[in-house]
């Protein structure tokens, strides 16, 4: 099938990487405001031809959208406006309860899936983008029910192209979950790049010393504030729910140290340690 | 040269693993407490020998304390008891003011280095050994004005030989530098996981969504109490003052949340990409 990606970045590339070489996708177009984007991607074969949005929108069976999740918000309607019964519209966006209401009463509604692959790096752009990215990873779909059969089913082969287990959810109990799972992941690794930013003035020692702990727990850092900013936006009340949270556990290790109560840091690193059971 | 490894764990066996391939080590005493870490040890050929402490001082060129910081710290004395000064004691630990200020008054203080290799995972006992480990990251060798020329040169030859880059540092200047550096970082991937323990109840959603990004963050909350309570203990003044600071800039993306002042968490973002200069 022909597919149209907006947005040509880390996940657009790397989705049009994949679908090409499972034979998915016989064609892709490429639809991205930053020509460097453009033209990066067209050199890495990534797409096979860079277009306006009108264009690609005509001539494709699907049309994903890989943009921030406030563009991607604001941009689908318009995407609706313009699509048939016989063609799908994907996002692949971080938060999904906001979209989804955006088009609830669209008249195309039904040819919009929501969805969202559980992975990404810190880097962005086309160059960043890697075939063999999602495989393993989770590919969340929300409310199925509110798609068609037939479009339900595109997104369901493109998700099993992309070697992703596929799961099902409600756009506001993904919301609350990816809250724990990823929103605030990003959150600490900010907090803690700028409390070393702030504290280790010199930035040599912390490149000398830097162990691979620190670098894995605060590479989520590097994340562009163009993706996040709209996503802890739309995701506003979860995340800060799971802030406040995140702040008291802090404040336990605080009192426990403080307190030099042993057996306490003790519990507090024994129960930590359960997730050894759940992250195999 | 004949080594003792005390404690034949993570990072003594790692140790061991290396120095036996660059043949630093020919012949590697085990000491340990625990009887099934001698046993692994000598099925994965980490050890030759699995001995009792006295035999393994005194036939040894080197003596390696491998073992939490606290343990090391109590037992370092009584080990100089035993060494000649054709001897040399090193040891591992994470923090250096505690270890360094028990042996000041040694009269055998010249024949211990103290060392710490920048190094770690989450995992502990001689099945996680791996001879790699080391390369690459820092190895950092404290007050070594208060080590005979010769220890001094004994232990430049085994950071050398894991091919590690090597640092020397003042003992007070790296607590403060690694309570920035690593552990902050296990202390908010502690906490971390107990967030999300607290309030994501059905841990097959965890696992199932899981995201590279989550587990990056989260895998230091694998890392056991019995080597870091000691850490945070010995270091309790630093980690104290950094966890202020820590807890200080999440308030700061709590209160951009709640104002919804989107310009403020854009700049805190921005400030964090810093972090991409220093870590490459």
């Amino acid at each position: 099938m022909k597919i149209s990606i907006i947005g040509v970045g880390l996940i657009g590339g790397s989705m049009a990487l994949k679908l090409k070489e499972k034979n998915l996708a016989s064609f892709i177009y490429g639809i991205d405001n930053n020509t460097q984007h453009i033209s990066d991607a067209l050199d890495l074969k990534i797409i096979d031809a860079g277009v306006d949005l009108e264009h690609g929108i005509k001539n494709s069976d699907l049309i994903v959208l890989a943009i921030p999740v406030d563009a991607a918000r604001k941009m689908l309607p318009s995407v609706l406006d313009l699509v048939s019964d016989q063609q799908t519209v994907m996002d692949a966006g971080s938060t999904k309860a906001g979209i989804v209401h955006a088009v609830k009463n669209h008249p195309k509604r039904s040819r919009f899936v929501a969805f969202h692959p559980m992975w990404g790096t810190e880097n962005n752009g086309p160059k960043s983008a890697i075939a063999e990215s999602f495989s393993g990873k989770a590919g969340v779909i929300c409310n199925k029910e509110e798609s068609a059969d037939d479009a339900l089913a595109t997104v369901e082969k493109v998700v099993n192209a992309l070697d992703m287990h596929m799961i099902y959810m409600n756009a506001e109990d993904h919301d609350v979950h990816t809250a724990y799972i990823s929103h605030i992941s990003h959150i600490t690794s900010y907090a803690l790049a700028n409390t070393v930013l702030e504290k280790e003035r010199e930035e040599e020692t912390i490149f000398q010393l830097a162990s691979s702990g620190f670098s894995s727990t605060v590479r989520l850092a590097k994340s562009h504030p163009e993706m996040w900013v709209p996503i802890f936006k739309q995701n506003k009340e979860n995340v800060l729910d799971v802030l406040n949270e995140h702040i008291t556990q802090l404040r336990k290790f605080k009192s426990a140290l403080e307190k030099e109560n042993y057996e306490y840091l003790q519990e507090l690193i024994s129960n930590a340690n359960r997730i050894r059971g759940i992250l195999r």
